[in-house]
């Protein structure tokens, strides 16, 4: 091992959680060897659990990085995405499905894996989802401002309920249609949705006796 | 024992898995014991065992029954709800979110619990949702064909994703809004997604650009 770099603690575990991120997603929590985790990072295994603790601990780091990642990506997008409510919500959504496009691997840890797994991960998803069901709803919020609606934040939180539901399931049927971009994704969900707020906004409501 | 009445299997199954739900939506499967589950069910643990094998057979037995007669109450309401895809689509919902408030128990089993455990579990889970997606996708295209629109199986396959992941994210909201009936849950549901589909279906177009 003479002439190898001596890698910083900090960067030696991103690459760990690089690869781990893979095996997960790949073969699952419970099948993932840390064997090979180990291998493909190019470290020794006890490397790894002095790093990282355990498996558990290991996946635990891996979901972390990525919920992370992917509640900055939403919030960042939000946050700059434009003046009107209705075009950081559009931002946001985007940069939500542009992120599970790019990490397919990523959400495979953190929308199908972590909901098998303990207490301490279940929480940490449903932090994450809290995080996102908040920003949306301010967004919604802000929305139903503009329009001088007397909707207030019940309707604000119903509808960011919705919408984040929506946008979970629809990664499913992104990924049965690979040709679909992030961005047609998106805006089909934003007509879908958001026209129907607006209408809903307006004062149309729409009722089973009706027709 | 003597003088108590001799129960046929069926009906002793069906005793055991009412009160297993109540166990395992309250503990959570790991935590759920089958001690308890006998206690309850006035049985011995091992004619629990005779008649569900395991504690995994007993919750998958939960499971099946809980997500048969879940998605027998949507297509139910679905098959009967009036002649307009719309009606058919709302009074489908309104058995949903029905079953979800007066079943609470077993949609925290089928929500919450089954996600967590083996292939098997998942893959019954995965299997209910499917048929009721695809319901769903039969009603929005059915819709889709009463307007004269151009949208076709994938644009619904698209609608269905979004309404059933807002369906199933929206049972959270219903959790902490206590007060709303499941009626008023579909209504704002409906006009929420079916009033923007309508607009959708008239041509309207929602971009970021328009603003």
């Amino acid at each position: 091992m003479t002439g190898r770099r001596r890698v910083p603690r900090r960067e030696r575990e991103q690459q760990i959680i690089d690869v781990a991120v893979q095996v997960f997603a790949k073969r699952g929590y419970h099948a993932a060897s840390v064997d090979e985790i180990a291998e493909l990072a190019g470290i020794s295994k006890p490397m790894v659990y002095l790093y990282l603790d355990s498996k558990e601990g290991l996946f635990l780091a891996c979901l972390r990085r990525e919920a992370d990642r992917l509640v900055a990506a939403f919030q960042g997008a939000a946050a700059t995405g434009g003046a009107a409510p209705e075009l950081r919500l559009h931002a946001a959504l985007l940069a939500f499905f542009a992120f599970v496009a790019e990490h397919r691997d990523s959400w495979v840890v953190l929308h199908r894996q972590a909901s098998e797994l303990s207490e301490a991960i279940a929480a940490a998803v449903a932090e994450a989802r809290r995080a996102v069901l908040a920003e949306v709803a301010g967004l919604v919020l802000a929305g139903i401002a503009e329009s001088g609606s007397p909707l207030g934040d019940e309707d604000a939180d119903f509808v960011a309920h919705a919408l984040v539901g929506a946008a979970d399931s629809l990664t499913d049927w992104m990924a049965s249609h690979p040709d679909q971009s992030p961005e047609g994704v998106t805006l089909r969900l934003m007509n879908m949705v958001w026209v129907g707020m607006g209408r809903v906004l307006e004062g149309e409501v729409w009722g089973p006796e009706r027709k």
